[in-house]
């Protein structure tokens, strides 16, 4: 079980790290690189092509402001690719959404929320699990201390709210 | 293989029999069904909860508006969901997307193109093909047809651009 | 008079807290809980379909981003749902606003401004009072309040202005 | 059970018109009138000052572009206003919208979605339905038939779908 | 030569403020008061209706979210009322925008800038100017100074980027 | 009483003729010109600069796309200057009217409806009736009329929704 | 003096042809092609690699909704590369829009209007005129004959207007 | 090789400052001024109007909000011009983006990024280097540092990762 995060800029980091931690709590194998489609095209294109051979099952490109990451990399390798659209300084991340998510027929790009570096490492090992049984185990686990954390909190809301 | 598609209202059906007829090209087997998340909510419910047991490998849910359909399945089942937003007669499809895609921490939608039948159903089996070897073959030959009509379409308008 | 509110998360309750107060100060049982669409289902689709049996006369349903908490509570009970979008960190709200106002034909949730918690309560208030006669008088006299504290402000930024 | 439904423009009345037939199926008594708040403010002053007085027991508003009908009369009677957006030539009804739900603290409007009639009815039944138990019932019994359709119209696309 | 100003919320004089300070240094006697037309519609209407006979040339007003106080001025009164959008906390001003400026046929909002609290007091002087020839005079003034500074500015950047 | 209308373009007349219409039915003396800020700038120029001695009392200037026109006029005219934002084949308008509306500080557009003709007309007419007293009588005498159409459809669509 | 225009679809050739005919009257050499960054992304990167050696003094690059083509090539080649964002079925154009202008730091995109197939050209010939001043002539006799045609429709505009 | 730098409001200096400091270290001759279109419209003008014969090559235009001096500057000049949005306090930048780059048929100007200073310098020196080939090889030395710097994020990043 190995995936690939690529992200278009060091800056992109805060958010994608919070996927890569869940990605090693599920012990999936994570190789995090920076790569710029625009910056770095040819070790985008060499990566995505290689990518594949080098026994990587899934890639997630993280990319803000006019976002081609993902789509460049959906464009090359059969590889699924979960984009995560970074927002920057301006545009509240809609630059980076649209970018992302309209791909044109034919190359589709699987796309999570606007800094949802949670949500990209989580719908990685759901793909997974479609082959490694034992991730659905682990994510049903995972799961159950969400549902506890939800109550915990609404045991204490509940409290606060009554002593208005 | 086998992956379910579900439809918010069967006036989304031309765009998701797009993707029917892919994934019938790739020998997915599909069951196509139409539940509403709103109109009929134990039915969404009874579906996701069991969608695993039942033997689906992952769910494709088009729905447009105030889309809940993904999201809700993606809740209770486990499995991969693929968002499908549906543009409607106001908004332009943007309130289908932003309701499919930004997704709160811990459950995520691989959300597609607006009206993107086609890409739902790509995308659905580049997630097979994780498991699926025979289906990645496939998949580069679907990419190769593609080439093939682009270069086409390239001779004749560069043909046609030299003659105007 | 007894009504419930649930919000999708406890990081709302800044902006749910001050409908609380209102209804409170009006007379107005209130039990609140924090019920996610997303992770905990189960507990919302419960919640929902005892919610007329245990006495509530109307629910307050908050939620940001992809909120589909106010539509699957209203697509599963028959009493009125009020719609309260929270602002998340990004897109300022409109995808909470649009995820929740768009609801597909058949199943309406009362939507009110983005972070309007007072105005959820007030709305409450006025919906209840169909059937209440006495939170009529209320809401009369809470509005020459209203009144009394515009002309109160009237008359100081008249005299500011003046004084320029 | 009386209820009013006020339109900025005759030209609302395709939208409308649907919420009106359901209201008088559900028995709803209905009272509907052309009144702006731009081109007739007086009329609309005098209807919402007098509209409790009248026997109506809540406002459904109707508004396209500047769409300040609703608000005005939610500003000058406490009865519940529904407002319902009106899509016009421009802007794909975000102006319609946004000019109702936005409303500032202290005067709430109850929005429904762009060009949503038939859910500004159920709406307003739902609301009345808090105060008449047989209300219920009829509720009950409508999303019942909502399901039906659903069910057969899954039973026709599974079957299309199939057959492709 | 006389103006009123009349502004939603007291919160709104920060940026009206700016507007009320240029008139008067132009001589133009401005009156400004705070009137909701949520939340006081009677004063409103009230001195819509007396503005003409009160002495008033034109009118002024700010307001934010949805904006209806121009509007609605605008609707009772025959005086030109300018329009002042003001942002508030989400939507960074489009929801205000929106309301104010799209009026149906019939009854116009001169609208300004977002947050332009200068262009709408040099907006009513530029209406007044067409009858009280001595405003042309000081509008040309006025102008020359914002052209000496203009080039003042450009001679400072000139030097400074000369130097980097 | 003479006023300018300068049109960008002459596929903007659909729009602006509707305002030529109510401008002379006012008794207004209108030019209307087909003058572009980007295909004859200095045609703009030179009008707006000879606009107040050619005894123009005020410039209505209608722009689609990047609309440019009334700005520019307004940053050389002192005259007030109404914009009239044209609906072109993208944008739905929203480009015309952000480049219309959202001038810097000290160079003011009145700006009216996307594809208000008609209102860019009757604000001209406010405008001058500051000036001269007869078109306020004008003015209240097209109101009456307005009125009365609300009225007659007031009654119709009252008669329809009850036969419904 | 050669360009190269590569469009992502031939179905962009509508708008592309409109450029192509410009630049054929200017002189200019033109080569038409169709290639997509998704679809042919190894033919869009040899293009790129070597569209300098092979005589190319800039590229134009069309595409839609999630528009990479121009990105692609620009973060590839050194050639100066105009994006022509073209409107798709959703989004009005805005996804193509900004998947193309909000380029980052370090590769830029000359973006031009959406669907601005003319203005893409006429950019090009204004680029190639640093260089061959012939082309500086051609442009101003180009823009001699727009302000003809404005001048003309100016004149016909005012008669129709001064007839109604 | 000599180009102008014409910003609107000398508070787009910190924008606009970054690509000045980038042309010089290219050897490009920059001229920086601030001139409005709308309050030093004849500054405008005449700038454009001499600037061909003032030596300048190109022209680089920064402005926000209904940002016109690209275009105005466009429709006089024939030299290439380089837009550049400035996000203002309202509105994200999009008012500006929009006012910049829908120019219409004819005139038009090419759109950098949102606040993209740097762009619009590197677009520049692009356009310059068809002529003066010199430029081409310390835009490829310039691209060679930019890989360096990625390339050592990679390696930082693709080692906190693996830590954490």
């Amino acid at each position: 079980m190995k995936i690939a995060i690529i992200m278009g800029s060091d800056s992109d980091y805060p958010i994608v790290g919070k996927g890569v931690r869940i990605l090693k709590d599920f012990g999936v194998e994570v190789e995090t690189r920076v790569i710029s489609a625009h910056r770095t095209p040819f070790k985008a294109i060499e990566f995505a092509n290689n990518a594949e051979k080098n026994g990587f099952e899934l890639i997630i490109a993280a990319a803000g402001k006019a976002a081609h990451l993902p789509g460049i990399l959906a464009g090359i390798s059969i590889l699924p690719v979960i984009g995560l659209p970074i927002k920057s300084s301006t545009m509240d991340g809609m630059d980076s959404l649209l970018s992302i998510v309209q791909m044109p027929k034919g190359v589709p790009v699987a796309t999570v929320a606007i800094n949802g570096g949670e949500n990209a490492a989580l719908l990685a090992i759901q793909i997974l699990s479609v082959k490694y049984p034992e991730l659905k185990e682990k994510l049903k686990a995972y799961r159950e201390i969400m549902i506890k954390e939800v109550e915990e909190k609404d045991k204490r809301i509940t409290k606060i709210s009554r002593d208005e």
